[in-house]
């Protein structure tokens, strides 16, 4: 059984801003260049050598694995990509201020929209600004796989299959695998496999650029996981939970 | 059938130095960078946006295909690798510096190592420095396949396997196919596709960093092919054809 490194991707220009981002395609900016440097280092350190990286369709994810593979000399392994990695869809809040959200519409009604297992916010309309309708990306996608607004559930249910039928196949060849993806792909994730209740999610919170490295059985469950630096990655989460304060 | 973009690497910091690089993965220098920088503006300008990348497994290639992508704004797009598209192995010349192996070996030695269609240059010894011999990315490779020295007619017949299999399936679906490579595996491909003789690619040279497109017909034979940027592709070219002096 191969080994799981998970990467979240680090601070983009819209996270700076504290702008919802979902599958607007933001960039990095510095300060996400250097947590993704980082995470490479931390993984030249610990001696783990990806064989293959699997990343969503937007840029800061995959930036991210470039930085992390270039950190660790492995800038060459074979390069998978999916809409199914991609961050949570977050609807008519892509693009608006969170802080503002937050005042606009209340504590209770913000933290639902934000950390509600199975409440979407409203949809995004598809001429609105920030919409991905005719994005040459998701071209291939039929409308109804199309989100257009998502909750951690339904980020759950279209991850899996990529899970399944793509991450998978690479644990059962023994291989070191990375994903460099987005807080809330990599949530639904962690939740499959450290087997958290819809409740207890609520309060999980990956940090941002330090890999968290899986060991799983047979049954591709969870022997045990680790962040490669934990006290920082303890301090992350905490910043995570923190953020549109 | 789709549409053939080729773009050969920028200065890599070996280049600078006026070393033979081959195998030797190092890095792109920031003229390099400026150069991929340029190439995806071309693109954009021209409106070419790549549906695939093929890359090969070595650094100043990928970073130049990652470059050119982002500034199309196609990072998105699927990713695939072979040491078939690396550059011509310069066996025992690697890590060497060119003048002065001119001065050595005089002029008439120094063409044929550069230039003969299929005279390689001395094998390089498995315990040398500059040997790939045990380097990871090549654990796969039978060491019957594995190159130890290489002229340019062992590339282009390593590299016309994967032309068949990897590329010309991706044309035939439609897709416009980027190849982010080097000097000698791109001169490899230009000959078959122009079908010149052995003795005339002697003076074929490809510049960096300006996508030179194919269109090709149903036979995969060349219908026309150009620079985006005809002037800069001569004055390149013949920077290069003086490289060593």
């Amino acid at each position: 059984m191969g080994r799981l490194v998970l990467v979240r991707h680090g601070e983009s220009e819209w996270n700076a801003r504290n702008l919802f981002s979902g599958w607007v395609d933001v960039d990095l900016n510095d300060k996400g260049v250097a947590e993704a440097t980082r995470g490479g280092e931390l993984l030249r350190e610990h001696g783990i050598a990806p064989d293959v990286v699997h990343t969503s369709l937007l840029r800061r994810a995959i930036r991210t694995g470039q930085i992390v593979l270039d950190g660790v000399d492995r800038h060459w392994i074979p390069v998978r990509r999916s809409w199914r990695l991609n961050e949570r869809h977050y609807g008519a809040l892509q693009g608006k201020n969170k802080k503002e959200t937050l005042e606009q519409f209340g504590e209770e009604q913000f933290m639902i929209w934000r950390r509600s297992y199975d409440t979407p916010p409203p949809a995004i309309a598809d001429d609105a600004e920030y919409s991905q309708a005719g994005d040459p990306r998701y071209a291939g996608l039929p409308s109804e796989l199309m989100p257009r607004t998502e909750c951690l559930k339904d980020v759950l249910e279209r991850f899996l299959p990529y899970w399944y039928d793509a991450i998978v196949p690479d644990l059962l060849d023994g291989r070191t695998v990375l994903v460099a993806a987005h807080g809330n792909s990599l949530r639904a994730l962690v939740k499959h496999l450290d087997q958290i209740s819809d409740d207890d999610i609520v309060g999980v919170n990956i940090p941002t650029g330090i890999p968290l490295v899986y060991e799983l059985d047979d049954e591709l469950r969870k022997v045990k996981s680790e962040y490669l630096d934990p006290e920082a990655a303890a301090a992350g989460a905490a910043a995570v939970a923190n953020q549109g304060r």
